[in-house]
């Protein structure tokens, strides 16, 4: 009850935050985010004090070297957070621009403004950054936020959050327009899920568990990313020397990012002859290949693909391998087994990445581009709160804008309508 | 268990169909939007006769005037049903453009693509007219819809859907495209609300028992809205000419609809000058003002108005009137109790002006001009498919445009990430 308590005092604050942050102009905003990248470098040695708790209780409790890792705080990571901020100083500011003006037979002039959303609640696991990246981009779109952290990083959340606080002040900005949920209990979570009179925006961010926790348990609107199964398109009119470079980048620049690449489609003409350089490739780069009959026969070491492979996220050194017809097939197989995240056509036949790009419906479609490149930041969002896979509002990288919406303003002069 | 099979196939057809009309060009859906137009008119006599039949059951089942005279055709709504698929068929095809591609540092060039957003499921009520404008709207986006209408017009929306597949037909596109539930049980809604995998956006039509039950049982995304509590907050500033002629138009030229005023807002300083001439305004029209103490202080025969008045959307007769002390409390009144529809301040003063656009966080805002305005048509979309009261993705009217999404595109030329 205490805890519930808690939490929609924390809603309360947040709506009344918003209302305020929804009227502060570009330059107070930028200062509070400069002034917060102030402290946080300012505040460096206390940050990698808190973060060294966290860090020894996550090694009590004997996480993997990897999330230990994600974990962890340095000079570089606690200056990189603070030029993070920065940056999205540096942004143009979404909020407050009138767009479209027209003016209609009645005499009224109709046009949309862009304004923040409101409250936005983001649920992540471990990296400690996500704090002060998340808190900033919040806050250069005129948004309050809540923040629920993992719990496993809950001393360098806090420790972060104290010199957002000291930003928000000094610019004369509430305090609340940005809160750090302040425990680890777990029941937090599911009264977060449930507030939805004080939160507009749910953004879940980490694995699959989570994300299908916040789904299935609430009905606050949300952006986020399920799966990632991409897919790379090598048509029989592609550039060979592209070709390669793309399926080889794709899959091994990062393997556990959800733009990886995850089944390689080839058209059966080039198959026989790209096949064979692409599996020494990977087999150089330690990627197990998992092949249908036809990719089987041309690269006899592969294992037998079931089923199962066409609709796996690995996010690890494997690769379904599938061999089709064409276009068509490569389109009609990205409609059954893909995720709607990022795809991409190798080919020199512009018809065929026209229809490719019509038709694949996936946020991201590409053409002669590694998969790798959706991403917020490659786009030139400034940063991004995460990608989203869903179809209304936002697909693909969201940034600064995906955390705003349109509304319409209309000018009169006494107009009624008869 | 026959009505989940018919119900989940329909969901499985109306996927498939819609990867056809995604692909369609603009020629290709007016020509079909034309010839269902043609069919409608056609069709005149066997609609009114089928119509007639949902009408007499009507009757039987003692519906009330006004929702007999909802479900009515005549030969001029038949008429008015073609012309409306016309005027959808005029309008620029709102898919497959690409705007703000920009070159990126890494060579790569990105852009947005407008796409349709693949399967709308509609719920309505009694109108069987809404089954050629969804269905006009959906098909032009390039949609498959599923439309459930109201059991009572049963008959009616099965003959519209006749005119649908021969235009549909007659343009070469799948009939699936557009597919008109074919029963009356009530457990089909509760079916589709679970069809998540083959329905992309809900778009519930209705009364708010509707919604509510739409909201409670479905998880996915949907386009609705829920009340329509709209405000007109005469200011200090305002041109009393103007503020009469507004506040009257915004209550009494509809009583029915979600963007008639349902509260007015007078600043003190002009409420002892305004507030009479449009107690008498009102009075004159049959309207019941139920006020705040101050506001019946200058209007005695005012009812008293209750704090759940300030929440109510009387779609009636009714209005209630309270006197604020001036802009920052009218801001506060709408921010508590207002429903994020429609808001508009009368003023001269351009200062106060733009800080009510830029705090009312409603949907429409408006300056001098009557919250009736409101509306697809007057706002030039040409269409309207419902207005939303949701902040993520459409707000306020919802036209072709938020039928759609962007999602991005890439270009590249063997480009990879490093």
């Amino acid at each position: 009850m205490e805890l519930e308590t808690y939490m929609h005092d924390l809603g309360r604050r947040a709506r009344a935050a918003s209302r305020w942050l929804a009227k502060a102009d570009a330059a107070t905003k930028n200062r509070a985010l400069n002034l917060t990248a102030d402290a946080i470098e300012h505040a460096g040695a206390r940050l990698i004090e808190a973060n060294a708790r966290d860090v020894a209780a996550a090694r009590l409790a004997k996480l993997d070297a990897a999330a230990i890792d994600r974990l962890t705080l340095t000079e570089k990571t606690v200056a990189a957070m603070a030029d993070g901020l920065r940056q999205i100083a540096s942004l143009p500011d979404p909020v407050g621009a009138i767009s479209e003006l027209k003016e209609r037979p009645t005499g009224i002039k109709v046009g949309r403004m862009r304004v923040p959303l409101g409250v936005i609640a983001i649920i992540y696991e471990s990296r400690p950054n996500v704090t002060a990246d998340a808190a900033g981009l919040c806050l250069k779109s005129g948004n309050a936020c809540i923040l629920r952290g993992g719990s496993e990083s809950i001393h360098s959340n806090q420790a972060i959050a104290v010199c957002v606080h000291e930003g928000l002040r000094g610019a004369g900005l509430p305090e609340d327009a940005v809160q750090v949920v302040n425990t680890t209990d777990r029941a937090a979570v599911g009264i977060l899920l449930h507030m939805n009179d004080s939160v507009d925006i749910l953004v879940p961010r980490g694995g699959k568990s989570l994300i299908e926790r916040v789904m299935n348990e609430s009905r606050i609107p949300m952006i986020k990313h399920l799966d990632g199964i991409c897919h790379v398109y090598i048509d029989d009119a592609a550039d060979e020397a592209k070709a390669i470079r793309i399926a080889d980048n794709a899959k091994t620049q990062r393997l556990g990012t959800c733009n990886t690449m995850e089944t390689l489609l080839v058209a059966r003409p080039v198959a026989a002859t790209i096949l064979p350089k692409l599996a020494s490739v990977y087999k150089s780069k330690g990627i197990e290949l998992r092949g249908d009959d036809a990719a089987r026969k041309i690269v006899p070491d592969m294992k037998a693909a079931t089923e199962e492979d066409w609709r796996t996220e690995y996010l690890d050194a494997i690769l379904a391998v599938r061999v089709v017809d064409g276009l068509d097939q490569a389109i009609e197989h990205i409609a059954t087994y893909g995720s709607q995240h990022t795809d991409a056509i190798v080919t020199e036949n512009t018809a065929h990445a026209q229809r490719f790009l019509r038709e694949v419906d996936s946020s991201s479609v590409m053409v002669n581009a590694s998969t790798r490149f959706a991403d917020g930041y490659e786009y030139g969002l400034g940063a991004e709160i995460g990608i989203s896979t869903d179809k209304l509002h936002a697909r693909g990288p969201v940034g600064l804008e995906g955390l705003t919406s349109l509304k319409w303003v209309v000018f009169g002069d006494g107009q009624i309508r008869t």
